[in-house]
């Protein structure tokens, strides 16, 4: 009897895992193995949970969002502090919530933000290695914040999606596109949307780094996606830069306006 | 024929080494083994290094200094391109000088500054994990903001020693000690003084940390330093939390004033 649907708020840091899902073989540890592991600790119950973006290997997040149906009474408020007593220090709750019984991470999503982080410095940070891609030869700054404004609307990204991919429909909407630097050397791609293809963002930190290397003009970009080949974008950045941001599901905290 | 003396500005993560100092089983990792390999692979010299201060096991630091004599040619601004190139990624170079011969690191350094972070929230950081220390319950904020001025001024800093030192005066200088919260629930204890003893840092974290659990008063700070009984000074706070940060040897940059 699962009378009750639970979501978490999860963060992890992703360096030892081959991604959030599940892999057939089980000797490689997820997330995902790692807190059902949790949850069949606390509640006694085998549950298969949702999550909204399957995050692959050595990607981030701070706001990944999962649910499962559960006949467990543990109160909300205590859930997540239950779950971050027997969970690995690399992967933490932050809070839990019942969510009506329809509820569906991923399908229900509204749209989510990923960040992608660069360290750019001709000396390697030995703080940064995990969690951004570090390049030495200096990238140009303003090509790059220029760039990034290329992929702003609802186009087909065909050219910016890995290959093996059984999705059909490759349009998405990007409403938020921008290249910062909140410090000197260090850029953080931060990028919204409704929804994102299989290497969607990495595919774009990789081009955009093309950009900034020089080796793309931020004039092609807007050919590069209307030609749907993914030849002709850049390489696909590593996954350490990847951060799962936030995920949005209800309207009213939501910033964007849904077409 | 060690014709020239080199000094290095290091930063490293020291999360995977017994610290700084090579130990006497080889088979442990340290951040002096790994230097001295690298140097040897560039120079084809077994060099023994000296340091400013040497950090215990999981120890960090961002700006530890060594030198050593060589009779390599590499130029200055090569050098430390030349040591990353070799050295694991938790470790790096950060500039390289010749310096004149008789410098040395630890008895010519001025001053030093280390940082302790403390993560005080109810929910664990993946993210933090191996670089503060993680305490749940709420820490009293002003009373460690006011318990941290006890410790300025010259001082015979024996309660704040752990036993085995061979040291025989352990009176210190410290100019600065103060904590601050730059983001909400992460603390930082920010500590410059003419040198320190063992664990001398440490042990002030902790005991600062006591304080803003309620087991010590701020008004209690500064008859536990007059009783130089190390029993009444707070536990030593964990190695992940503290950082060196700095070292000084130049009056013209140092921003205190010798006495």
């Amino acid at each position: 009897m699962n009378n009750r649907r639970v979501r978490f708020i999860v963060a992890y840091d992703g360096t030892y895992y081959h991604g959030f899902q599940t892999q057939d073989n089980p000797a490689l540890p997820t997330i995902q193995d790692q807190l059902q592991l949790a949850i069949k600790t606390l509640t006694n119950e085998e549950v298969t949970i949702t999550c909204a973006g399957r995050t692959d290997a050595g990607v981030h997040a701070r706001g990944q969002v999962i649910d499962f149906a559960t006949s467990s009474r543990i109160p909300d408020e205590k859930f997540h502090l239950a779950m971050n007593s027997l969970l690995p220090k690399d992967i933490a709750v932050i809070n839990a919530v019942t969510v009506h019984d329809n509820f569906h991470s991923r399908f229900h999503a509204l749209g989510k933000h990923y960040r992608y982080s660069i360290y750019n410095n001709t000396i390697p940070s030995p703080f940064h290695r995990y969690y951004t891609y570090q390049i030495y030869p200096k990238l140009n700054r303003d090509a790059m914040f220029a760039g990034a404004r290329a992929f702003v609307g609802t186009h087909d990204f065909s050219a910016f999606c890995a290959a093996g991919t059984s999705v059909k429909n490759f349009v998405r909407t990007i409403w938020h596109c921008e290249i910062t630097e909140p410090e000197e050397g260090i850029f953080q791609l931060d990028i919204m949307g409704n929804g994102f293809l299989y290497n969607m963002v990495r595919i774009i930190a990789g081009t955009l780094i093309d950009v900034g290397k020089g080796k793309i003009e931020p004039s092609q970009l807007e050919r590069i996606i209307q030609s749907q080949k993914r030849a002709l974008a850049g390489t696909t950045a590593p996954p350490q830069g990847l951060c799962l941001i936030k995920v949005w599901y209800n309207e009213l905290d939501f910033p964007f306006t849904l077409s």
